[in-house]
């Protein structure tokens, strides 16, 4: 697979992965990881610190759908919607068969009322693998943060 | 046409798409349709209950010029710059010979005294054929604003 | 070389800039330009009336490792963060052996105590050639801010 079409591929799969987010199919989003994918978040600061603990860890398809109900029992999401935009990927390596990626995003906000504000920005840190159907999903995505400070709804996939 | 060629052809029109607006070159936007091709704006509330009626709508490349005349007469563009950041398309599917894609898309608004806002975010549904100079056009449309509320400039083209 | 490989290639130079200045790896930035590559910034007004004066104006990598090491000296990156979003280039031509393309963007920031805005919007007018280790660089790229006004934080490059 070259640069190019992996490339594409990744653009691909972090479209798909924002769409279902925002279009508030949350139950898709488990989908979006190999069998025993990490889905964590955390700080800029943290990160580079080398601190391995983040403010939110999930392993496992099992976590990411029992976050998933959660989310749905709290009811939060409906009163807004999020919009992600996301960067091209930057490809930094290969390693035991995934692709090494580093992405830019941002998240827009917009409330019932019509207001919108900045909700969240950072990189995705991903290694992504091939699912026995061929796709890409992710073996890990670590949410790199911007932002020092985290609310409530941070529990919402970012 | 492959996936990764259609795309690319897709984010190419996309991307000039928003140039042309956000440059104030909206005479060019018209030609970004097909002779037929329907333009419509509406709420993701709107768009989720099925209700088909939009905040606007134009159809057939008459219509799109006229609103382009009507803005210009009405001056209020030149007061503030508009900037498009659009995501990668996510394909959903053909039919009848069309491409269909939904795209995220943020808008952030620049005012003269150097404020800046967030304007609007939302997807675009479309639905995308060729024209007979091979070039993608847009038969439709379909803007989804998150918001609810619309203020009078949403006349400008999004 | 096709503009599919073309508009691929030039968005990979795009996500690696944007990610080398959002990961505070500023003194990799001057690598994106040719030996005597310019980089510049500018209003959208002066661009639109065809001032070549801009805001901030660097010719030759020395010029612009100057502008990383005054950016150190004076530390005041690190109060801040910042995430830019960079749509898909648009190819306008060729021109001596060089591309030429125009790309929006958009920048946010986020405070230490993790307040974000919007820092700056706008368009890359750039000229794109090849070092001699086959990448893509900078021979120029022209940053033309939507904002009319700026702040003492735009020695960050944008």
């Amino acid at each position: 697979m070259g640069d190019a079409e992996t490339l594409f591929r990744l653009a691909g799969l972090n479209a798909a992965y924002a769409a279902a987010i925002d279009a508030d199919r949350l139950e898709a989003w488990p989908d979006f990881f190999l069998d025993r994918g990490v889905y964590k978040v955390t700080t800029a600061e943290n990160h580079a610190r080398g601190h391995p603990a983040g403010v939110i860890y999930a392993e496992g398809k099992g976590m990411l759908i029992d976050r998933v109900s959660a989310l749905r029992r709290a009811n939060i999401y409906e009163r807004q919607r999020y919009r992600h935009v996301v960067g091209m990927p930057v490809l930094t390596g290969q390693a035991d068969g995934l692709i090494l990626a580093e992405t830019g995003f941002v998240i827009v906000r917009t409330m019932r009322d019509g207001r919108m504000d900045l909700f969240a920005a950072g990189t995705y840190m991903d290694r992504v693998g091939t699912a026995s159907d061929g796709t890409l999903r992710f073996a890990e995505r670590i949410v790199v943060c911007d932002s020092q400070r985290f609310d409530t709804l941070v529990a919402i996939p970012l």
